[in-house]
């Protein structure tokens, strides 16, 4: 195996972007990523484009990546969209690893981005939609803020999880975000405000689903040897990268944990830690539910136990393992393929000690997880990245 | 570098299809895979599924390739959709040759679907111009066959091309098509027919446009490790597998040949092989015109000379070098994203010496090369693969 590293990020503020286009959401944070990263357009060897509810709302469905990667003159390398419904982000970056891996390749940059607002709210949640498998779920009113409300229920029954709980995770997560100038949202919000706000599918207020959001992120890896070679900035290691899909089976419990399980115990193994190593985590968070059941299914907790782990204060900036410092998918946004990108950009931040009031003291191991997709009882796939910082910092 | 073979490969056929769902339609290719392979699906150890217009037709963007592999008990393991518009199947190849190169997997799964009838013709189209940026070129109705038609011109006028040469590429390709079961058109044309057949946007006529067309292709990929363990049957190595970008420019060429030679060098220096080894080859002609530019930009014969070199005969089953034994896209058919994993599974057939009347006799190297999408006078994407028959078959 190689040495890899995270050398460059970039990503332009998650929220209303009514000035950009398409293309140009993707530019800015590439043309963001080799600024930070010291290199030119020139030094990229292959390119991962995640990209996957945009098409829909736009139609511009196909070669978004050519199209934003052609003004910045990268060109005649291999570029090539992935898609994994809202991990198409964590899987650019899988991919990325993976072709540097390969020995053909010593940089590869991993982006996504999305545009979501611009063409009605209702074509948006169209588009979102289709993370589900439309036969088994979206055509039976099953939209994905239905199918939170019935694995908050499901969690709540198994382990006794409560609102309150879940209405903690949004209150947390805001409370970053209020520290995080590209987050969407910066206003703090309440656990009162959170429970007395609009229901969206029982037992889920609107501040407990994350907005819709336009934004881009990019990250640039590097081999060893590229590195020492030309000396990059600020490099970060990874540790680990995998992908998997969970286990999706007709006799199915909606609030599996098996993708969280699969995916933890290979990232695990493969940087030779456990979740007791992990100082920060950026995890997916679409409904505040699915925080609570990351928080078990990575082992940040024993299982059941996610909602008074968030009680405990645990997950808080200042608490043992904080989760989500940038606000995470409800607060900073969820620009659907750009948020495994985004999250990359979080834990590098953090590694690099360069997060300003959100900053982790002496944060050394960060962890990445994001799912997509969801069908039968268990989310489609996941990706993990850990991360550490190097002693080139 | 690890040695890499396709052992198994699959398809439905290519036409209209109106049993078959998305979902069957890449279910049947995969199992029809694991078939030939002598394999089970716990074998796989990552997916790339390719999936390119059929989600802007039936309203299912998304977790396409985890819909179809549910069923078939592949599970737990990485599944990401990649596109590249109509080289998605191309790069599901590359991809998975990739993966295998990193050490982290010994068997990988490529496959390609799409169902573009039973929603209308024009859905179809729509789906289809969203390959060419629409900034650029659908909004002023540069649709596919109109860019083809300009290319065209373009072709003739700088080198002398014919519209009787362009007409030899669909009757050439239907000739083979007669001799392939699973092609989408078997009744044989004349270049006298092909002329005065509608025309699409002039000098192109319908029969030298490829088909609206269902279908889906599969094909297995393993290192040479598990070869030897498993004993895998009738193992075709890869000897060159390579992915690129055109060099899409403001002072653009239109019948730039930029991406064939970017990807045709990479190719033949990976296999340390030139053209003149090449004894069979599967390319991807949308339009007539593309075959003809394929000669030239794969080094088949000097440039400017296309037409001239299919009007030889050199490109005919029996001639020097046969090109799209399979009918091509212009006869097999175009189920956009499978194009390229049918192609690459053309080329394990001639390999393994069992095309039937088709059959390249003697036919020890094989290659594929697709493209994809356009932009400013060239093709987006292209993938490059050369196949050698082993001595095990």
């Amino acid at each position: 195996m190689r040495n890899v590293y995270v050398t460059g990020i970039g990503m332009t503020k998650f929220g209303i972007l009514p000035d950009m286009n398409l293309r140009e959401i993707g530019e800015t944070a590439v043309w963001a990523a080799l600024k930070d990263a010291g290199l030119k357009p020139s030094d990229i060897g292959v390119a991962y484009c995640g990209y996957a509810v945009s098409g829909h709302i736009y139609d511009q469905e196909l070669v978004m990546g050519h199209t934003c990667l052609r003004e910045l003159g990268i060109k005649e390398i291999p570029i090539l969209r992935v898609e994994q419904a809202c991990n198409s982000g964590g899987f650019a970056v899988r991919e990325a690893f993976l072709a540097i891996q390969s020995g053909f390749y010593d940089v590869a940059l991993a982006f996504g981005l999305e545009k979501m607002f611009g063409r009605g709210t209702q074509k948006a949640v169209d588009a979102l939609s289709k993370g589900l498998d439309t036969e088994l779920y979206a055509e039976y009113g099953l939209t994905p803020g239905a199918t939170f409300g019935l694995i908050s229920k499901r969690h709540m029954y198994d382990y006794g999880t409560t609102v309150e709980q879940m209405a903690m995770v949004s209150v947390k997560n805001r409370r970053h975000a209020a520290l995080n100038p590209r987050a969407q949202f910066q206003k703090e919000l309440t656990i009162e405000g959170v429970l007395t706000a609009p229901m969206i599918a029982e037992p889920v207020t609107l501040p407990m689903c994350c907005p819709i959001t336009d934004g881009g992120a990019a990250a640039i890896l590097v081999s060893e040897d590229f590195l020492r070679k030309r000396n990059c900035r600020k490099p970060v290691k990874i540790l680990a990268s995998v992908g998997a899909s969970g286990s999706p089976s007709w006799t199915y419990k909606l609030s599996s944990h098996e993708n969280y399980a699969i995916s933890s115990k290979l990232g695990y193994e493969m940087a030779g830690l456990g979740p007791n190593d992990i100082d920060v985590a950026a995890v997916h968070e679409p409904c505040a539910i699915m925080e609570i059941m990351t928080y078990e299914g990575l082992g940040f907790c024993p299982m059941g136990e996610g909602g008074r782990f968030v009680e405990s204060g645990a997950s808080s900036l200042g608490g043992r393992l904080p989760v989500n410092t940038d606000g995470g998918t409800l607060s900073r946004g969820h620009a659907i393929a750009a948020t495994g990108v985004a999250q990359i950009g979080e834990i590098v931040t953090q590694m690099r000690g360069e997060a300003g009031p959100r900053q982790v003291e002496g944060a050394k191991i960060g962890l990445q997880h994001c799912v997509g997709g969801y069908q039968m009882g268990d989310a489609c796939g996941s990706t993990l990245h850990i991360l550490e910082r190097s002693s080139e910092i």
